[in-house]
């Protein structure tokens, strides 16, 4: 079987180039006489990847000098206790539920302080990002925080919301690097790599320096605290060391193409194809209506669950794999991230069409 | 230029074999169309790589049916973290130190709680295991905790310490899979895959089922309790997949060398080679002495930090690397690995004999 075309929500594709290099390179890295998973993290060789991909990564997301770029273990799960161990400074943070990861997170912060839902989309099923206009931000929270792109239900804040200098915490996982974005908005965001970066293992943290500090919450691991990273340039123990050399890759295959400007016009071309398909269809339709789409996670059903799985089938067939939706949402969802490559998707689009032909009456 | 010989303290050597594979599935993993890098880890296609590294490793390893086996992330500095967070019920714990990680442990755990330190080789720069015959164990401690092969120093226990009924807890990184175990010795034992198992990013964690409990002290993080990732085998959150992966190839290799006694026998033959030369060099000689001595890790000194540099630097020629000691022992130090052929072993030994003649007077 050749490649196929994978929707998965994540871990999710990666580019083929970026596979083929790695592959090329995996007994031997450049000449070193070794695979990168056999190199000591301290070894000067290593360093220059793990450097080389920090300052890419700093270059395609403009990050200011006054941010640090950590590369993490444990996934955004972690972050939901890291950012209230190290930032929860007065016991009191608040949260907007988006989704599923918004709610954990929440839940988590409460083990460690007060936490205010300031919205909520809960009740329509977060299909939508809740109305913000009239939300009652306490001005004396440590932080807001917010799931940005909401990988199961297919919604994003269409701009990032301002909170009247109240440092933003944003989870970024499964938009991060898809669009260009102000670093600046941001106290604290991070992003699970295996969505849109790299492989599962690795997350990146981005941390405005004044954020970074000894005075955490008591009872603080010292692998919880950004500062024990931060000092260490991520190489206070090993870490994840090849997880970050694919990332690297990933950086410079986006920076080959144009950076994110460039990335941000294929996706939205790839999202477009899709949506105007499903927004004329008489079989499948959209979850999520207006400017809350994501451009990287699309739900959609028939409104028949039978129909649902003989599609899943049926593309499956054609090499379109990966396309079942969350059992929340239920149905369909097409995870576009930047490696899935524009002719997967009109190969779902042609797919589509042909299953809407044959099963309309 | 070819493969070198990489005597790495960790990250280290892999079987070539184990990267071969990993480099013809790199685009397509038998037939699925997809890299492991980038599979859904929900996918069953997944769950068959990490259930099958998993009955591997019990195979191997012979864990009791009494033990789960968990994939964490974080590398051991976690685990000086997590033993603590949910071990700690009486918040009493017994320490003995034989390096600088055992040293960290206990740090760690006297965040935590009451710190005993039974015995420590810090006087003796850790060059042995510390005589335990008159440590003053507390039969009401919550745990003692060990570090069982000191990589930086090249010491080991050679037998594992009988703590009358109290909970052992074992750092295992440098030794784990080396050589037979009796996994019912331990409560808890742990291990950073990169040094003898797979690539860094995922630490192995044993665990005897009853020490798998909701009692953990407040205020730990969901992803720090053991209970969270028993009870999801691992699949809590989205684990260090394509690490998990290689680790599999890595059990499946040594079960077809013929488990842990047969690669015990190895490691011995190769241990031998260098001891056995040490012990009789005029210019080159070991820094352990007796029953102490590691069959992984090989500390060794000519007594001339300048003749160690030009060593170290004649051994880079003959594509021995990564041979320099640790900063607090300096000089020389081999580590050898289950995947270091015996080649490289006798590659070193020549390398040895030639500089040795050359530099005697």
């Amino acid at each position: 079987m050749e490649r196929v075309y994978n929707f998965s929500a994540g871990p999710a594709v990666l580019p083929e180039a970026v596979l083929r290099e790695a592959g090329d390179e995996i007994l031997n890295y450049r000449g070193s006489g070794m695979s990168v998973m056999e190199m000591s993290h301290r070894s000067s060789i290593y360093r220059g990847i793990i450097e080389e991909a920090e300052q890419d990564l700093r270059d395609l997301a403009r990050i200011p000098d006054n941010y640090d770029i950590l590369f993490l273990q444990g996934g955004a799960s972690m972050q939901f206790s890291m950012v209230p161990m190290n930032l929860m400074k007065n016991r009191q943070a608040d949260y907007i539920l988006t989704g599923m990861w918004a709610k954990k997170a929440a839940a988590e912060a409460r083990l460690f302080g007060d936490v205010k839902i300031l919205a909520s989309g809960e009740d329509s099923g977060f299909s939508s990002i809740p109305d913000l206009s009239a939300i009652e931000l306490r001005l004396d929270s440590d932080y807001v925080y917010i799931c940005e792109n909401n990988t199961i239900y297919g919604t994003k804040y269409s701009t990032v919301p301002d909170f009247k200098g109240v440092d933003l915490v944003a989870d970024l996982s499964s938009c991060f690097l898809s669009e260009p974005l102000d670093i600046t908005d941001y106290g604290v965001l991070f992003a699970g790599a295996q969505k849109n970066v790299g492989p599962a293992g690795v997350t990146i943290v981005i941390i405005r320096k004044d954020l970074v500090t000894a005075d955490v919450l008591p009872g603080t691991p010292t692998m919880l605290k950004y500062k024990t990273h931060a000092d260490e340039h991520s190489m206070f123990n090993t870490p994840p060391a090849y997880a970050i050399y694919i990332c690297g890759k990933v950086f410079r295959w986006l920076k080959s193409l144009g950076g994110l400007s460039a990335i941000q016009e294929i996706n939205k071309q790839k999202a477009t194809i899709l949506y105007d398909y499903l927004d004329h269809s008489r079989l499948f339709h959209a979850t999520v209506r207006g400017a809350d789409r994501s451009l990287m996670n699309i739900p959609f059903v028939t409104g028949n669950k039978e129909l649902d799985s003989t599609f899943l089938a049926y593309a499956e067939t054609l090499g379109l794999i990966q396309l079942k939706g969350h059992r929340s949402v239920g149905g369909m969802r097409a995870s576009l991230y930047n490696a899935m490559p524009i002719q997967g998707v009109q190969k779902l689009l042609e797919c589509l069409e042909t299953f809407e032909k044959e099963h309309l009456i």
